[in-house]
């Protein structure tokens, strides 16, 4: 017998949350299916517990600047790994617990299992068959490990196990410098722990300007080696790792893949829908209403491989369900595209890319943070970040950033790139003293140079003293 | 012989510099007149010193934390005072010699000495006159020390002298509990130092929203002890001295004064511009173009108590400048308010405050730290903010803040209120994820709740999900 429902949502994470709570305002006749542990990607094994290893692993890592400021006895401090994991696990399990709230009233219609499609509107359910007038797919993603690395096994962490880990050993390679690479190998690092990080690309953070990327290297390489351009090998190596890269050529107690999180959609059984898919198994969908094709089926979260970031994966989430319940699917601006990386300094990513900008269109406006007054009082003074801006109308489009409190500045450029602000604009903001901003408005007034028509006359126009203590 | 000049500007320190960086845009025919040390307020005695004490102190507090983060060891640290200070002054050093070399090219433009007035177009410094046809006054604020504690001599520290220390005691008070008053109570008390703080008034950090300075309050008295509405009289204590209030009878060693700073205008001679002055002193002034009533004389900086902020008066010194080389006075728009104190977490005011607003037509939205996600990881969770708008047109107004990191979201309602914003353009932002800025977005989603019209169909009406890890 076939159950009919009027929405069906497949996945139960931050996407199909977002998703469910739209749809419970137009109907109670939904069915949730989740395969898999509940508990969003964020919660269980992202986000959280990445940062509540970072803030331990940072905050160990300050004691050198110990010395500097005065303080003794830095020398006797020492990270207790497997207390700092037990932390994590515990502060995990708390924001775990608060995303189970959002479907414990659901009853029989949050299912447990696999769905597989039969038709565009016919799932399928262990032996059971659900027809949906609607139907979401949100089944995230996961990490990827290549197949021939399977055989080292537990040898071969993902962020799905690193967080289990009850203890971390003392030499550990990190394969991959995306956003989780990065974030692992600088916190692991701090921990104590000695790291290798390897990337096949030139690029770490997904940075896309040559400056920044090459400021984001100088600061890590402080912290732990770099091969950029290396493509690992791995083998075993007794209980160990063996790992050679051109040049390289050591034993590492465990590595960490972070290679990138390839969608949940094999086993949905896509090709019932006719469509033909990317070479990631993606079908093809409208990021502005999130439908597939013109099909009754949204696509939302990190299975459409969009944009893998919580608050993107909560907007087609919401997209998708309000659009699952409306007579026709309505278009959504999207946000103004932002990634951080929480790292130290903060790598980020805000409006158009660096490598997606007409060069010949394009001003720069750059600003090291080696000098910031307030960044010298703080022992941070690190960093870089590049503004760009259209060259005629001084509209700003995007910042690339490796800077101290960089994720802040990211959501001050953001929202100035979102309002379509010109660089004058923003240089009409206070920037309070001393701040980190200043750096910011340093860049801008840089930029504001190389523009044509400078404001004469009104506060945008205030030039820079040249004085640290002053700028 | 009277000497003539087109432009006199009267103080070398921020305001003086920034005129003066205007003036010689238009005419070589100036003179700059400084009386007391060169170096501005800021990087002599203000925002950096105290900002790096404040960095040596709260790294050296973190080691609180460090059990929850599982760092052992921190209960050997110990915090060298002689040394933090002694760094506080090689930085500050630096900072003054930047600010210095703004003067080290102007030769006999530079005059050091006390000028006083003669007439509106006339000055007095020592033996010499000068006549100019443009005179701005910067000369800066100094901490106010009421009369029957000068007895008390060197007990009495303030923001000019506390720097200057090679080592700090065990036990002080803090008289005032502004922006000085708080930063340095706390950065003392973070020292290891034990710190009675009091207040005559019931506002700390020059807070005006009830709720917001009692989250500071609390905030701040679990770090030294805090008496508000108490008004301390001091004495003499063989060396040290004694302290009585309501309830209170104490001796500290030392006492740092932070009752706020007065205008260096005595001794100036503003009695010869005919004006009737106010009860600090200062003549009525056009804060939009900075021109005292309808003299050729312009006022600019923490002289005229207007906002005494770096940002501020520079401006001030910009357009005080631009107007005394102008054909006649422009006016300039000010930008929108902002205030700051560097204390953990950090108060903040922007926009309009909170007792100025009409409470009948503003909506408020609030939000609290403690079960911040990202606050959380970081163990940073406390504190709140609150954000005022419109009623009917959901225009943002203000806000206060006792938040982590709440500089940087001061600066980013900053923008918003400076363009203009409502609650929903606000929400349309990105918010990352985990950032303490989806606290701010908590309070703008609780605002959007309270407006007429919620738009149905943008990102602004995405909801919370109501768990920590993804809000």
């Amino acid at each position: 017998m076939t159950e009919n429902f009027e929405v069906a949502i497949i996945g139960a994470g931050t996407a199909g949350l977002a998703a469910l709570r739209e749809v419970r305002k137009q109907t109670d006749n939904f069915v949730l299916i989740n395969h898999g542990p509940y508990g969003t990607t964020c919660a269980r094994v992202g986000c959280m517990p990445s940062k509540a290893l970072i803030e331990a692993a940072s905050a160990f890592h300050r004691r050198k600047a110990f010395a500097e400021f005065g303080i003794r006895g830095g020398e006797g401090l020492a990270m207790d790994i497997p207390s700092a994991l037990e932390r994590v696990r515990r502060l995990r399990d708390g924001f775990v617990a608060g995303t189970l709230k959002a479907t414990e009233d659901l009853g029989a219609r949050n299912l447990a299992g696999r769905a597989r499609f039969l038709e565009p509107n016919l799932l399928e359910v262990g032996a059971r068959r659900l027809r949906a007038g609607k139907i979401i797919i949100a089944t995230g993603s996961r990490p990827i490990i290549p197949e021939d690395w399977r055989s080292l096994e537990d040898r071969i962490l993902t962020s799905d196990t690193l967080f289990e880990q009850t203890d971390l050993p003392d030499k550990m390679a990190v394969i991959g410098l995306g956003v989780i690479g990065v974030e692992m190998a600088q916190a692991l690092a701090r921990l104590g722990i000695e790291i290798h990080a390897f990337d096949r690309g030139s690029w770490v953070g997904n940075l896309s300007d040559p400056d920044i990327n090459q400021t984001a290297q100088d600061c890590l390489e402080t912290e732990f080696k770099l091969y950029c351009g290396a493509t690992a090998e791995l083998s075993a190596a007794e209980d160990k790792v063996r790992i050679r890269a051109e040049g390289v050529d050591m034993v590492v107690d465990k590595v960490l893949a972070a290679l990138g999180r390839r969608p949940n959609l094999d086993g949905l059984g896509l090709e019932a829908l006719g469509l033909s898919l990317d070479g990631k198994g993606v079908p093809p969908f409208d990021p502005l209403t999130m439908q597939v094709a013109d099909l009754p089926i949204f696509i939302a979260g990190d299975c459409n491989q969009r944009a893998p970031v919580l608050h993107e994966a909560a907007d087609d989430g919401h997209i998708a369900g309000r659009n699952a319940v409306a007579e026709s699917p309505q278009c959504h601006a999207r946000r103004t595209p932002m990634a951080i990386v929480f790292s130290d300094p903060n790598i980020a990513q805000v409006g158009r890319r660096f490598s997606d900008l007409d060069q010949a269109q394009t001003l720069v406006g750059a600003v090291s943070f080696k000098r910031s007054g307030r960044a010298l009082a703080a022992a941070s003074n690190r960093g870089a970040l590049r503004v760009y801006a259209d060259k005629h109308s001084g509209t700003l489009l995007g910042a690339e950033i490796c800077a101290p409190q960089g994720e802040h500045m990211a959501h001050l450029l953001a929202l100035a790139i979102q309002q379509n602000l010109c660089v004058n604009d923003l240089l009409r903001l206070p920037f309070y003293h001393p701040v980190v901003e200043e750096g910011l408005r340093k860049a801008l007034r840089r930029l504001a140079k190389q523009l044509p028509a400078a404001p004469a006359s009104d506060l945008a126009g205030c030039d820079a003293f040249g004085a640290e203590a002053l700028d």
